[in-house]
């Protein structure tokens, strides 16, 4: 039996789908049943049930986004590391295999190369690069799983939300066997307050910058193909192959729904950060290869995309 | 065999001293030895070593003060709040039962009874309370054990610091058996950077306010002294009983010490957090019925402070 938490949030929910897709047996389980966070009431349930696998998708994010956990600093910090650390410490004791869906967002930037030579931008929307991305999309790799977070409270700034995403990687890692599962941006066919297309349609205005991105149930059965294959425990990009600009996303947004709207777009990050966020966000290219060598397939990045938007259900 | 955790800090010394007084066995532990954040060092080294109580005088402050927590937040989140909690996990699944140094900050201001009707006041500096707190000081009630903290992720603002020290209480409550002793500004007669006389003697401006405090080696022989009755396990504050203000340990400190220099404060809060502090601080009076009412001797503050002053040892 597969334990699910989390299985009522928004990744939850694609866990919950695919494992029935797939019929393998899978328990979802609330904290009203059984406070998970508590390691003592955790530890007893892990004892009486023996779950094969432990699915960890709950974790603390703000509503209607990150700058929420500015302000929910106890419950970002308890979802996010707290909760994390506690599952692995209770797996560990009690030999049980877990995965943990951890975000891509405890990077900013990609590392490009220019002049034969690889180094880390921070920020793509400097305009330099930004043609870069657009002319000579080689140039721009993503982050692997070797190189260090860099949007942490260890390497600012960062926002709360991603601090304490990262920090929840740095207390699971290599204590007991466990699966850290990046996904970055959800989206797919579904329209909802929570998918990243939805999220740009409805924008007054589009921040524009250049993303790694996880279809939502691509994303649930790779993070699942890994655990069936047996591959090694540890970190995973778990994107769609490749990185898009939300300019890309606007312009098949515009092909494919032709919707009765203009977008408009931020004119810089000076005009985004003062009016429309307050703590700074992530934008990064991830390097999915590591899944990839691992046999597991996902669709690139566009082709995910076209086909979610030519299913698009409206709400 | 009892183990020692940051052995070396500040607090740490006080519990090594009381406990070689007391002729207690005990091992300090320190991290080149075994890595005890780690999960699974520590509880290999328990089953190994069997301790029968473990003390926690580990923890992250800020050098030379809280605002460097600000800056170092991963370390700070890690001394505060992980090793705690993958404390209390590793000795709750080891049932050795512990002490973890806490700390008061995660307060502001006092109870204060006014017209009959008492409520909490989180700012005593401002000029009506002032007064009370001089002329009667019967009004100010220190925070009980069962008071929610109030200078924390939870009810902000709170310093990171705080913060992290009141999620490091939250996460340790009821897993397995602990006490949680609460120390507020540690001072004795060692002249030293951490020691709260050294500081007022040394800081350009005193900033004037209301606080209770604990003697070093008071602090540390009332937390072993609960462990040796085996009084409950839970919180308790651990500060010599009553309160001072600011000013009134500076004209201790000039009457004792008779130094050469004259002591100025800041005006106020703004002009005090405009030049001297980045982040808030924590100013309160905690109430130490509970842990007097368990048999245990402390001192009354002010006989802390002059015994302390009449024996100062400049470094």
């Amino acid at each position: 039996m597969i334990l699910l938490l989390g299985a009522s949030g928004y990744i939850g929910q694609a866990f919950a789908r695919e494992l029935q897709r797939r019929q393998w047996p899978f328990q979802p389980l609330s904290r009203t049943e059984a406070d998970y966070t508590r390691f003592d009431v955790l530890l007893e349930f892990l004892k009486k049930h023996k779950p094969a696998f432990l699915v960890n998708a709950a974790g603390y994010t703000g509503k209607p986004n990150v700058d929420a956990c500015e302000v929910a600093r106890a419950d970002t910090l308890a979802g996010n590391t707290l909760l994390p650390q506690t599952l692995a410490q209770a797996c560990a004791v009690s030999a049980i295999p877990w995965g943990h869906v951890s975000s891509g967002c405890i990077f900013s930037g990609a590392k490009v190369t220019s002049n034969g030579q690889t180094h880390t931008e921070k920020d793509l929307t400097r305009p330099d690069l930004r043609s870069l991305v657009e002319q000579s999309p080689g140039a721009i790799h993503g982050f692997t799983e070797t190189d260090p977070p860099n949007f942490t409270f260890r390497d600012p700034p960062c926002s709360f939300y991603s601090g304490t995403k990262a920090s929840g990687e740095e207390v699971i890692a290599g204590i007991g066997q466990n699966y850290i599962w990046r996904l970055r941006i959800p989206f797919d066919e579904f329209d909802s307050a929570r998918n990243y297309l939805s999220k740009v349609q409805r924008y007054e205005k589009v921040y524009d910058n250049v993303n790694s991105i996880s279809h939502r149930a691509d994303f649930a059965a790779a993070c699942l193909d890994l655990w069936e294959r047996r591959a090694p425990f540890g970190i995973y990009n778990v994107t769609n192959p490749g990185f898009v600009t939300t300019r890309q996303v606007v312009d098949l947004v515009e092909q494919i729904l032709k919707p009765a709207r203009r977008f408009e777009f931020w004119q810089n990050d000076t005009e985004f950060y003062r009016k429309a966020a307050k703590t700074p966000r992530s934008n990064c290219v991830l390097d999915a290869s590591k899944l990839l060598a691992t046999g597991v397939k996902i669709r690139p990045v566009l082709e995910a995309l076209e086909d979610s938007l030519r299913k698009w259900k409206p709400e």
